[in-house]
């Protein structure tokens, strides 16, 4: 699992939620990670959560810290466990800055509002997950929380904590799996 | 997934992580959890960790909760994956009650003392999880934290929540699988 | 496997065989058989038989019950089996009303007459098989059978039987899945 | 699928259930069907439906034609799908002949009476299914229905049609499997 | 595994490398290996190899043996296998006449000069395998290697033999993977 | 994939072929290749090829260079392709330093002789292949050929060369495995 900060802003649509975006356009090659930060506006069309267009509800915030992790399996259901660990994992991370959040599925909430949106899915050669954190609170449709209600300003830093950890997971689970005997 | 907290004291010894254990035991069919209380002894022959064996790392203590986890399905790295959420799921219990513990992987600390075992592994028809928590800090080779230390004394109470929020959440990973369209 | 007779009469034209079309046009989530009532008109570019395309057989009928089963799991191989053991299944509900079917494959004759159209596909995230009987003998390009030939009057009792069958078939396979030891 | 009758008697014991046995004993290598006639004595440590030996439900009868299936891939749910539909085969063989049997999952009933046993399983590299029909009706630990009640006399050419029957439809799902468009 | 020589010249344009391309143009239903001759010039949109679409590489050649292998199973790690060991094949034919090729992953080499492209992929329902090889040495982009070259006049010749040796192979591997036991 | 030329002589006895082998005595972790010198003598009792057993053809050579290597994977036919590969990459290796050598499947022949043998097989958890190539002629129960009779003397040498392709190719079948889009 390879890692990458994206220093760019970039606008994420949803376009980004597809096979080989990572590798077409940073040229890392395989399962990865990377973030970048930039407003969010997914539209009903572009979305892949069917929940969220039956009820009619678009993604949208002013800026936030977006993560896109593919793996090459395509195995969703172990991809949405996968989701749930790494929302564990950014838990975790807040946790070391004396910051509580609280975990509900695949949502964090910060004060009771919620500070993420996340989704996995899978193509054809992948699965891929979209989680992205609100860095400011205006821009979406309910109200959210998020880094600046919490007074955090090293964004990058935490960034890169947050997928430093979850790529030592990702290598720590590979290890676990080789090294016990069937029962 | 189904669940159910077993009332007699059971030793573990490594034979209830097998295929069908809590079927045939408790007649309960397909992919469960359940839990019990009694003393811990897996000697070297039973244990399906290699890495311990190598390290000659026996598991013993005087008393833990233990739960065992069956799923009829025999992706491992899923399991590994179901295993993690499993133990940040226990963090979280016990954050609803004010304790604080840190995860590293599959273990669980206290106090900066280790509070949990565990292990994943598959058989030919499913896959298996042990998770087991002190609750006495006697009787294991290694300093390690308890219930006990904690002052938790509604153990049965604590347990049945755990159990509650996994099944919980496995639902819902299950929802979550099959609301989303591939890209 | 949840199940639904939608009392709205919709011609099926091939778009119904599409990944969640069920859950997005009727909420249910998940594994699940619908049926309804209609005109069957499917246009050589919308049929995933490519058999049929090559051969030139578009499929039209005035008046056919259609069934959808979509699974979540990618299996074609195992969907196959599931369809031919549907088709069994229509057959077996018919004989309690004292009417024998002959079943070829996936296909059900009456009075050396077809009876039925089905195929079997995969998407990216699952599985889905359309059924269709003929109620009316009228529009179809080949000489077929119907319910009318029958005598049947109680169409929504019989589909409401068949798709009742199948879901415990499906429940009973899965119990089934559960209760053996490997060898 | 290659097919054999086996002209010896054979009692099976459940031993005939194991990976590549028939291919150590009758030299078929890869996917096959065979059958013999004998009688059933399968003790409850041989058993692999664990639910019969929860419920202290031992197998015999005094004579009986056995059919072993082993397929070489590892899918224990399409192995119970394939079974029902040799289940049913069976079924409509009998048909041809005028007899009605009435199906049950994986059991077949003549006259209100159980006809057939049957299981299916999986070993580390195929999934294998054992299906019997009784040719007499004695030697069982219930009231059964035989061949002998049925007044069929002519039971290898019955058996041939059986596997006949089954290979035709395993190539024909084979021949399906390849010509659907995925959607 | 089908075999077939399609007599007339075909451009490779990539449009061949899709799913049930062999079926819908030649009637050969499952698995298969073709081959045709002509100009081959695959632009960037229709790429498959993504590498090559970020490097600016398309493919054109004036005169090359196509070969086009479809697999109805969606491993792609095992279609790449099986590129691998087609391309050894091909090196093996080549020595039989006393002509020496070096092979590099999949790509084949004759006097230094590259004498091949090939590339392996999935769809929904399949593994794609393209290979080709220069007959003439004009129209690539870079100095190339062909069968001009090597004297080589009997092409259809050489072209069954290559066709005809991998489809031993598979066959035999198909036997190889049903006679060992587990371990 | 991680390699090892094990110093120490080793007896090949087909114990050596059993998952974590090579961990639990190498402490190599996750896929791997090792190779070891020594006498080979496996049993009836412990083949895992059952044509072997049915022939009644023990293995048995007085010095052989063999090869263990464990992929965490269970698809075996993906590993019989990996074997066949791994053959051809041997005889490569040879091509060299001038020797050639002719493959059959997964046999190497040198002058006419035989000088290898092979397996693979999978285990719960993973496959596991067995090479072994013939350093001396002698203790073969057929004639053979050897490196003796190829007049190599430095094995260490080609035995590290073979690892380190096999080694470069599994890489390098991984990178192309992420980089093709679906089709």
């Amino acid at each position: 699992m390879k890692k990458l900060f994206i220093e760019n802003e970039i606008e994420y649509t949803g376009v980004q939620l597809s096979p080989h975006w990572i590798y077409k356009n940073y040229k890392i090659q395989g399962d990865a990670i990377v973030s970048f930060i930039g407003p969010v506006c997914v539209n009903l069309s572009e979305m892949v959560d069917i929940e969220d267009v039956i009820n009619n509800e678009p993604i949208k915030s002013d800026k936030m810290v977006n993560f896109i992790i593919e793996v090459f399996d395509t195995n969703l259901r172990e991809a949405i466990y996968r989701q749930r660990l790494f929302i564990s994992i950014i838990k975790e991370v807040f946790e070391t800055r004396g910051i509580n959040l609280k975990r509900f599925g695949d949502d964090l909430y910060y004060d009771n509002r919620k500070l993420s949106v996340s989704i996995a899915t899978k193509s054809t050669v992948s699965t891929l997950i979209h989680t992205a954190l609100n860095i400011v609170s205006k821009g979406a449709p309910i109200p959210v929380s998020s880094f600046e209600d919490m007074g955090i300003s090293d964004t990058t830093c935490i960034i890169n904590e947050i997928m430093k950890k979850f790529c030592m997971e990702v290598s720590d689970i590979e290890l676990a799996r080789v090294k016990v005997r069937g029962v």
